[in-house]
């Protein structure tokens, strides 16, 4: 079952089938696959409709098999609830690993795409920072399930004091550019294209899913995937990379209604966003296990490509271990600025995010919904007058009859435009904003991680006063946190450089279509003016 | 205390303080001078808010002198429900007629327009036919308080049976067009212009009330009337031709609020539609009571030409004897035939103009609040955006950055282009159609004074047989009622051809501005879009 908080009162439009809330009051989910930013809610007295998504968090809970843990491990300084699943605490617990592989082993047959199972449905977790969170279309933060009780959450110590890696053949250096410090990026860029969605099927048709035709612009050689494959690649990115960069969520997976080929062709359009974000990273990008992913040949080097990813211990903030900047080292003050001020930037901009999907949202409704009911009524009544003129045999007024049809059928049309047009270009908008929500709310726990680190190395000033900790650990803290910032820094101007690209090109093609938008429907009624003679 | 019947469901939309109602719930009115369209009502559960003005049927009810009188008159054959006034009883009951003119006289002075009594709120009465009714911005049939018993209602043997006028100086000849039967229209056709409000006192400054200048085309001499001028002339109008030519109500008399100026220019604004109407009105125009109004020099003259007025005897159904058509007698059967015609059209004509008001007062309420609204949300979002990002320190956003601002800056504009486009377009195809909705309302009680006649020609057929009517009588009646069809017919006439003219220049202007808005929204966006520089 699934509940949610309101977090803002919201107003039912009449005649809308939408459902009145105010803040703090809980619902009960009945439908998350309604579309177009919308929930189909029930509230405490059993009535039930239509609210904004934005307006809720939504919280999933396992009847069984989820324990709400707070700080168990001696790390978790920041005294985080932490929802975890049954394997994770079976590995804090010292519990056998092997049991946690069987239980994804059984899980995995349940992940075709045609098949009921509500995995998101049953895992998903809406984490209280506020920030992170589901986009309008879908993708939310989720918790990986076979990750390392390490492997995300702030716990930077595993980096701060570890010892060094072992082999950096995948050591991430990072350079300074006018901007200041950015990865290397790879000189053709990578970038695939996500086509030909197909229905197959296994186990002698009882199962069916959709597979993609991934087609990578490096090889030119398309590969086939479900679903369930990309999902497996999130979640191995998120392991490797989540306590560094912004691994975005996938589209939500739903169960398949009415509108499949609607839903596919959405699917798809949102896959290929995701992917083609992935490819534009440099550090993602140029990993293992995306390369695998692109490389995919045949069912057995693809199961044996995943277990060895699965095996792959560079995951978590150990990550970090990999950066090799080429500047100076920074001192702990600087990051923390740093830190400081990406956190209330990245902050700002998932507020600024929200608000426009928000008012997006209620455009979107008015647009599809009682504006164009009121543009028809209009023309309607246009077309009912001429019908009644007609009717009153006096002669020689068949010019404005004429002509009053005709206004009355282009307001019809007009109608029918601006039903039409959200899905034309405020679609983008939202779309892009969607990403970026997405994106941002990845960012409280990489910041998080980075202010733990911050939090460390200040205690280990104390700690070297206090001859607990060697002169020559405080030097090592003090490089690595200078790595963090540095990837920290390079990872904002990779978003930064991503953010100004994404929102000219979004911002250009809205007002391109709602140019057009315009003009058509100021043409329609230049003509519909010409009709009237003047008198 | 002003009450209203529901006629129709209304769901108030939220945030804008209106009221919810249901058909067939009874209202109190608390305003009806908010304007738009609207009034503010209260429930019988307390509630209140704004409805619109044309879901209610307002029926005022004076708490004391009004009488319901149910058929008083033998003549009244249709039984209808008539509220009539003391004064009205008074007369029918053979009280003496000064005592009426003298209360005449004491509301006299209550008619400034600066005075809080409300004449209107008190005497106003909607009648149960439904067409008739009171128009958008105010105008409704009312009920003239000083007319004899005859001079309204379906009383048609006055006419039919009566002596034929001593002089016929004022008489109506009917020419045979190409149309069909016409008035005859003036060479130069008269008009006038209402300007110049000045704000006069009297009674050492006591009362203050409203002056216009009136210049007509023929003299081009200016003349003054205060609104309570007006009102003396729309009641003999009312008098004389009421039961043979529409004659529109004038703007409520109000009471004036905060908004005093644009109230007097509304008002200015419906007095010369009014004007022009009458002006354009054969019969009317060339009425010795209006030419007077034309030719107020000073207030005695005005006065002796009041009394003259006042005393005219050729008012009511008996108008009809002046009626001097050109063409052939017409027969009772082809009589009846047009008159079920022209019910029929004014009918339907009724209820599609009424819809084109709802319609178009919804539209209004919309495009003044909700949608510009939206507009400026999604305006600010992006301005608020553009903030966010500027605050980035990225260096080279400044393009992306002052486009945003600029896209912000346009949606705010286009908001406020909303708000304002009603004042622009809608208000002038919902004024023709108020106006009209005015004149159709007049058209029921025409078409019942004809339908009676009908009648007692058809029950004079019997008489005839019986007896008791002599056949020259009933020639007589023929005739007559021959020339209430040619009557008829000529206004018809003249209401198609105004309404041709009418509705082809309102549906012009609209379309205009229309093409105005939306080329004007969609120049800005253009220049909008110039701002972002093609990556």
């Amino acid at each position: 079952m699934s509940i949610a908080q309101v977090l803002y009162n919201f107003t039912a439009e009449p005649g809308n089938n939408e459902l009145s809330v105010r803040e703090g009051e809980t619902l009960t989910i009945l439908n998350r696959t309604v579309g177009g930013g919308w929930i189909e809610a029930q509230n405490s007295r059993g009535q039930t409709g239509l609210v904004p998504e934005d307006y809720l968090q939504v919280s999933t809970v396992r009847s069984v098999g989820w324990f709400c843990v707070q700080s168990v491990t001696e790390s978790n300084e920041l005294g985080d609830v932490i929802y975890m699943d049954k394997a994770a605490v079976k590995i804090i617990f010292n519990l056998s690993a092997e049991a946690v592989e069987d239980d994804d082993g059984e899980w995995d047959d349940d992940w075709d795409d045609q098949s009921v199972s509500s995995y998101h449905g049953n895992n998903q977790v809406d984490e209280d920072t506020g920030a992170s969170g589901r986009s309008t279309y879908g993708p939310s933060v989720k918790i990986s399930r076979n990750k390392f009780p390490f492997s995300k959450g702030p716990n930077p110590e595993v980096f701060l004091l570890a010892k060094p890696p072992s082999n950096s053949r995948d050591r991430l250096p990072v350079y300074m550019a006018e901007v200041g410090p950015v990865w290397l990026y790879p000189t053709s860029p990578l970038d695939c294209v996500i086509a030909d969605p197909k229905k197959e099927s296994k186990l002698y048709g009882l199962k069916s899913f959709i597979e993609y035709q991934v087609t990578p612009n490096t090889t030119n050689r398309p590969v086939n995937h479900r679903y369930k494959h990309f999902d497996w690649l999130y979640e191995r990115l998120m392991a490797k990379f989540g306590s560094a960069l912004p691994i975005p969520s996938l589209p939500d997976k739903q169960v398949t209604g009415r509108f499949e080929e609607d839903f596919i062709r959405m699917r798809m359009e949102q896959l290929q966003a995701w992917m083609s974000r992935m490819c534009r990273h440099p550090v993602v990008s140029q990993s293992e296990v995306f390369q695998l992913f692109l490389a995919y040949k045949d069912e057995k080097e693809w199961k044996a490509g995943k277990r060895t990813a699965e095996k792959d211990e560079m995951v978590g903030p150990i990550i970090f271990s990999l950066i090799e900047p080429e500047a100076a080292e920074l001192d702990a003050a600087q990051v923390e600025h740093r830190c400081e001020h990406y956190s209330r930037f990245t902050k700002s901009m998932d507020e600024g995010v929200r608000e426009l999907l928000n008012v997006g949202h209620t455009h979107w409704k008015r647009c599809t919904g009682p504006l164009p009911k009121e543009y028809e009524r209009i023309g309607r009544a246009f077309r009912n007058l001429s019908t009644v003129f007609n009717s009153s045999k006096y002669p020689g007024e068949e010019t404005l009859t004429d002509a009053l049809t005709a206004a009355g059928k282009t307001y019809e049309e007009i109608a029918h435009i601006i039903k039409q047009q959200p899905q034309n270009d405020l679609h983008f908008l939202l779309e892009t904003n969607s990403e970026y929500k997405g994106l941002l709310g990845c960012f409280p726990e990489i910041i998080a991680v980075h202010k733990a680190a911050v939090e460390k190395v200040k205690e280990a000033e104390r700690l070297v006063s206090a001859g607990k900790i060697s002169n020559s650990d405080r030097k090592c803290m003090n490089h690595r946190i200078s790595c963090m910032s540095y990837s920290l820094q390079a990872e904002m101007n990779h978003f930064h450089s991503n953010r100004i690209y994404d929102y000219t090109r979004v911002m250009q093609l809205y007002l391109e279509r709602q140019v057009i938008f315009y003009q058509q429907i100021a043409d329609k009624l230049r003509a519909a003016l010409s009709q009237f003679t003047t008198l």
